[in-house]
């Protein structure tokens, strides 16, 4: 179903890159547009069809676009957001695909007529246009924040966007969804990097396979998620008291050789119904 | 290769339900016996063809047997053993599949005359002989931590007992083993119950596909990873150290909002190379 006449996607990386696969498989758009820095990936996102037309820099853009994906790196969302708005019709819709919503609304809020703020949780532990999937977010959730500001008709297109490429669509405000988010990821992020900055070199051969999975994350983009560290750096910070009260209350137990405080912390998890 | 003629596996769980599986699909032995407390367990251990014949009772035994596996949870290990001695041959080759290894070698090697420590680094958050499989070792280290006590012709059969099921044998000292294995599965298993304790239950469902790999093994059994701490609570709680000083040395660069540092951290992480 035909959504838009021609989206711009800046950023053409695993989540851009997807974007514009998902967007020309199920035909949300007649074209797909991409900005990138790197001539490289322009030229990879071409081969692979994630985009028709790339572009390096922004002055070149002539033509009307009905939607703008900012799908860069957070901070770098906020930097280009005033360049860009400079290059894009006034009516035209706005939407950045960042991990950490507050600052970023509040900033492209201010900045753009019709923003919308959007976080699909998808992605891998990999980034790049290489790895880019047409239905990374089939079956996964997408959060859109919309503000006051957010007009009803720009809220309901990006949430039929979504939905056409098969994500469940909820819609939080930005600082709710980034107390959630520090939880269940920035924080298990933040561990992930810290299990493995622990454990010494030559130790990590010698494991099964549940160490991979508690890693696997630990080898996401640090350039990435330093900027998702530091743009929700309060909310992570309370999350990661909670966690570091539970890893002394456990430590403490062990220290005393406690098995019965042990056992019932253990059954506790065990409980939790995931999903 | 038939390489025993009766093993007997006590704990007929998912490891020792798998070895079952294993021992009869590469013929490692002309019959496999098994011993559960409970009758539903050995029922379904039989139904699955895991073992031949089950016992609830050690005095029912009366043949011959020429490997015993101890496969329940450690300290179930090391209270059994004095009884299991009185059942079987004196030269009988006894092996425990504990996940640690210091204290229950310590004591099974004063109890039986033939006897080796091992530690397949295999297995699932799921508990169970329903879930046992006929490979689960397969492309798996195992680690054997033989004593200066531990006859070559002994090491020797027990190597290749665990090359049969396709696992990759390593060799070290009991002390070495739960110190590694302290860092590579013990830690990772309590930081992952902890960051499942920490999370509030409504937010765990608005979440990617990072956070369920994190958490999985804090889905692990609480009565098995109960006693794994316990038996290891020296290590673990050194490699705990490590750990929160890391947390610390993150968080006070989150504090301070020092990118730079943030940064630098995460890339250490990046590179480090995993298998």
């Amino acid at each position: 179903m035909r959504l838009f006449k021609r989206i711009l996607i800046v950023g053409v990386g695993l989540i851009g890159g997807s974007l514009g696969l998902g967007i020309k498989k199920y035909k949300l758009a007649k074209e797909v547009w991409g900005i990138s820095r790197k001539y490289t990936t322009l030229k990879e996102a071409l081969k692979l069809r994630a985009i028709d037309r790339g572009f390096k820099v922004l002055s070149l853009i002539k033509d009307d676009i009905d939607l703008v994906i900012l799908a860069t790196p957070v901070r770098t969302i906020e930097k280009l957001s005033p360049l860009i708005k400079k290059y894009i019709p006034q009516d035209c819709i706005v939407m950045d695909v960042g991990s950490t919503k507050k600052e970023v609304v509040d900033c492209l809020d201010r900045i753009f007529t019709n923003y919308i703020g959007a976080h699909p949780l998808a992605g891998l532990e990999k980034s790049g246009v290489r790895y880019a999937q047409a239905d990374l977010f089939k079956g996964s959730i997408c959060i859109l924040t919309p503000t006051s500001k957010t007009s009803r008709s720009v809220l309901n297109r990006i949430k039929e966007f979504w939905k056409n490429l098969n994500a469940e669509v909820i819609l939080m405000s930005p600082s709710l969804h980034d107390r959630i988010l520090s939880f269940t990821s920035h924080l298990p992020h933040l561990i992930s990097f810290c299990l493995l900055n622990s454990i010494p070199k030559s130790y990590l051969k010698i494991s099964g396979p549940g160490l991979k999975d508690t890693l696997r994350i630990a080898f996401s983009s640090a350039e990435i998620w330093e900027q998702i560290f530091t743009s929700n750096s309060k909310n992570l910070i309370s999350a990661l008291k909670v966690f570091k009260d539970n890893l002394s209350y456990l430590e403490k137990a062990l220290i005393d050789k406690d098995k019965k405080i042990i056992l019932k912390f253990l059954k506790k998890a065990n409980k939790k119904r995931f999903l």
